[in-house]
């Protein structure tokens, strides 16, 4: 199991601990708990992966669903005590952002399609899990109101862009990458940056 | 006309009622009535479809559009008098998510996927219908709340499995499995088993 | 740039404006009002592109992205005052509607599928955008509850199989269909014309 591997599985947990959070906060059972976290942590890729023509990621080996499991009895075990870890996952949440952007971006590339299409895959692998999730918990999805956190990814993917254009070799582009990602992530949560909102309008067809 | 075919319909149909009551509890007209009955209906193989790259079955011939416009009108004729056939409703329901897992088990296996695989896809077939028809109509999903309808299903799957070690001929599996998804869908039901929720947690980010 | 590509902007920013407004009223920031415009304006093509197996259109040219970020600007900077322009604005959106269908009746018979998959993708392409930016905004989907919208699409599909069973040339078959769906959905508009509800049931399952 390759360092790669690893930041993989550890992102896959912690977006599958914030699906199966919300899920809990809503009362549903161990199932749809269950389902709601893997949801989250694959959904962005599964995605991704429909609008490129692949087969889903997570169909190829089972280990997703394993992490998930995992990730589902911490919830059920430790409970309340997870709570005090909230940094820690944050941290884990904002690794996984970062590398599933990189991995979204690379797949579109190796596919033949254009660095923006390329760019808007990351965004979707590393965000777009969590608003299926917001959706399957009949929320309003989180990030299109709160924080900068798919706009994280739109950032590295425009780090991406500039690598490629500065011939910078792909290692170093997707190690930039990453780090931009999970640097604005953490950035923007700490000192609170947000986008502004539009003003309502009243008459709204 | 065969048995299979039949069997098909009458599941169709029971899906297509519970969508089209729902959405009539949510005042929908007729038309969202129709497209929330066929999306019940049609949904889960047609995820299923979609994840292993297959055309939706239902683009590749009509009756499913038909069984649906009937199940419309029965609840436009029949209505409040259709609640009194609520158990026969029931067992046709349990009878499709039978069928409906066996049919997305062997679609998966007979393209090549591994055995969990297909047991995901078995359970999609059967029972994401329902999920996204929640979400046409704005409600939490039921399946991650109340009752055993999901599992029955994932059982089903494992008991696919186990005839399959034993090498117990296809029809005898497929049988075996269907029964095995009904007999656990009207077992837990009547004795109204269901799974723990988890303990919501107050800090949740 | 020809007649038909002008329409299909102004169909696409009339589609993009309705998402970022009801986006807006949800007070989403700048990110999710663009990301609900965007899918509002290309949801629809994008369901029927998997569905039929493409790959969805807009990931071959940057320019629905483009006027998408337009529609944003001119919410943004004329605010309230776009209110005024609501009669131009529904002119568009019908516009909008007519071609959309045409091209997802096109798209589906140039693919080889019957007309009726054909009839349910334009109706798809016109309309299923508006289900998705409402399941986005978590609202019950707008179509489903008021107005003639989707149905104006299937009316125009019904006017386009009348033309091919008269052998009538592609372009004036496409004239028609479209024509059809603008005239249909603005007299309905007009004229207040609505399908019935069901009657709600109360013991619903």
């Amino acid at each position: 199991m390759d360092f790669l591997t690893i930041i993989d599985y550890v992102g896959t947990f912690a977006f599958a601990i914030s699906g199966i959070r919300l899920a809990s906060a809503k009362k549903f059972d161990w199932f749809g708990a269950y389902v709601v976290g893997f949801v989250t942590a694959v959904g962005g890729g599964t995605l991704r992966d429909i609008l490129l023509g692949f087969t889903p990621f997570w169909m190829m080996q089972s280990s997703y669903l394993i992490v998930t499991g995992i990730a589902l009895l911490c919830v059920i075990l430790l409970g309340r005590y997870l709570i005090r870890m909230d940094n820690t996952i944050f941290i884990f949440d904002a690794i996984g952002l970062g590398l599933f952007t990189v991995v979204g971006i690379g797949k579109s590339l190796s596919a033949g399609f254009p660095i923006w299409v390329a760019v808007i895959m990351g965004t979707m692998t590393g965000a777009a899990g969590g608003v299926i999730r917001d959706i399957l918990i009949n929320e309003e999805p989180l990030i299109f109101r709160k924080d900068i956190y798919a706009l994280a990814c739109v950032f590295g993917g425009c780090i991406y862009f500039i690598c490629t254009l500065l011939s910078i070799p792909t290692m170093g582009t997707q190690l930039l990458t990453a780090l931009s990602v999970i640097g604005m992530r953490i950035f923007s949560a700490h000192y609170h940056w947000s986008l502004p909102t539009l003003n309502p309008q009243e008459n709204i067809k």
